[in-house]
């Protein structure tokens, strides 16, 4: 789309391109423009590359009937990512990770006082360039939840899991809700805030808002499996990093649950080689795909079922199914 | 004031004693309203008494010319605290201290994970609660600088402090631009937001800002003398903690200067008893009284030139005094 399209009042309008572009590059100005003092460790997080699924997601939704996006969201979209950076950056902390995004966690290069506070600046940095760029007025009433109130049902979502650590007793209904929070909070958060600044109809937010939660299911669904299916070469984090840190996902708990005797051999000692085994032969990791794609199929029909563009459309399906980890050959 | 005096778009208003108390209670009752998993900790932190200092900055502050504060002004002050409070339990972390206001740390009592994400659920839910009361439209104008903005320059202060542990070489100068940020900035924003409550005019902002950012000067310098002047008895918190932890504070600095053989001694290996003795001999503490004076003067000048109600501006002089660590007698 080129600018003589566009409408006199979406002059600082974006073509989808042009968007994700300016939110790269938003987030490499704000992690590089902070204070001395803390940039030698932002700096260090600005070599990382992200998949960056979270802005994506909230910049398709800001797309407009026209195509175009307002520039106000890649301010958003950036703020979004930084709180999520946040969120990583403190979690290599509690998991004390080693790497993460192929380069040295935070915690590891400069130690985890740095770190605990390097985290509370980014949630800071991306709350106020959140607070910069508001949704247009009439927009606002649209939105009941503030990204801070998404931020805390992240961070119960955490504790959680933080509490369930080793509960090999979990039930998958628990673990659905401690997903719920810990990773599809965020992305409802972006699918809210995309749809906020964008034009469509009031009536169709909430199921925006269940695309977006879905999305997120389906996300940290297909992250567990990976966990237990990729060779250290193949991914940029450590393997069965779950099992190691005490992390119980759903192809553990189906393998608990179909196979009875795991329990034992597992408090009893098993090496991260032999419960990768065992998971996938008591049918753990079939069962969480089957999750995936009855996640995936539900979406799918809410997306179709939405009003508006065929590529924006097209833009939601292909997100989707990137976060079920399928081969982006749409 | 009794209710009958109030002007009726007042009639929400607060005398200074009910704010107080409506701030107690709402700290109270967003810390015990948190989902389970998290109210376990957090009820822990509402056990815990603190003098509420930054709260009482910003009710005064906020205080109208008829004396009456603006009900919207206690979510604020409440979300100050919990700010507040959320930098405490990731500080006790970092330093790894046992108590703070007479009870255990949350590290200690809950485990360090958990004590990582409760600070971070503080941040979000104090700015939550924060931006669910906004000052009069016509006063947002005034507040170039955002919560999330001030928390940052805490943090940076923070940053600054922990890149200069165990630095013997640090300056005065140095440490005032650590203590601007960490203490300081977060006076500076309480006297802000409860300005913006208020009705004083605009041309007095600027020197609420600078009466701000002079009490959490004071207030820091008098901590600093408090932590080589008092006992374990007197004090909730451990003493000589910031000598234990590596955190230089000016009367070291000053007494640095001053006696030329303190440096090795202290490489060389001093015990706190030692060090506490050595830091009065060389002056350290009184230099640094000498400059809370110079300071409590200075920002007592500020005041008594403002406009407004004589009981304000009395609140304020009180609050200075108790900064610098002075027996409440006005």
């Amino acid at each position: 789309m080129t600018d003589s399209t566009r409408a006199p009042e979406r002059e600082d309008a974006l073509t989808y391109d042009e968007a994700v572009r300016g939110t790269e590059n938003e987030i490499k100005r704000q992690l590089r423009s902070t204070p001395a003092v803390i940039s030698r460790l932002t700096s260090h997080l600005s070599r990382a590359e992200g998949k960056s699924i979270r802005a994506k997601s909230l910049l398709i939704c800001a797309m407009g009937r026209d195509g175009l996006i307002a520039g106000g969201a890649v301010k958003t979209a950036a703020a979004v990512e930084l709180l999520h950076l946040a969120t990583l950056v403190h979690d290599d902390i509690i998991d004390d990770a080693d790497k993460r995004r192929g380069i040295k966690t935070l915690h590891r290069k400069f130690g985890e006082k740095g770190a605990v506070l390097c985290g509370d600046y980014l949630v800071c940095m991306a709350l106020e360039l959140a607070s910069s760029t508001k949704p247009p007025e009439e927009r606002r009433k649209l939105a009941p939840k503030t990204l801070p109130g998404y931020l805390t049902d992240v961070l119960t979502g955490e504790m959680r899991q933080n509490r369930n650590n080793r509960n090999y007793a979990l039930t998958e209904r628990q673990y659905l809700k401690i997903i719920t929070g810990k990773t599809a909070a965020m992305f409802e958060a972006c699918f809210h805030l995309g749809f906020l600044f964008s034009d469509e109809s009031e009536a169709c937010m909430s199921d925006y808002l269940t695309i977006g939660k879905n999305a997120g299911i389906i996300f940290q669904l297909a992250d567990d499996c990976a966990d237990y299916e990729s060779t250290a070469r193949s991914s940029k984090k450590p393997v069965l990093s779950d099992y190691k840190t005490g992390v119980v996902t759903l192809p553990l708990i189906y393998a608990l649950k179909s196979d009875g005797s795991l329990r034992d051999r597992i408090l009893g000692g098993m090496t991260p080689r032999e419960l990768k085994k065992a998971v996938a032969a008591a049918g753990g990791l079939s069962y969480t795909h089957l999750k995936i794609a009855g996640y995936h199929k539900k979406t799918l029909a809410l997306i179709s079922a939405l009003p508006g563009l065929k590529n924006k459309k097209e833009k939601l399906t292909a997100l989707l199914d990137r976060a079920a980890g399928m081969p982006a050959v749409r």
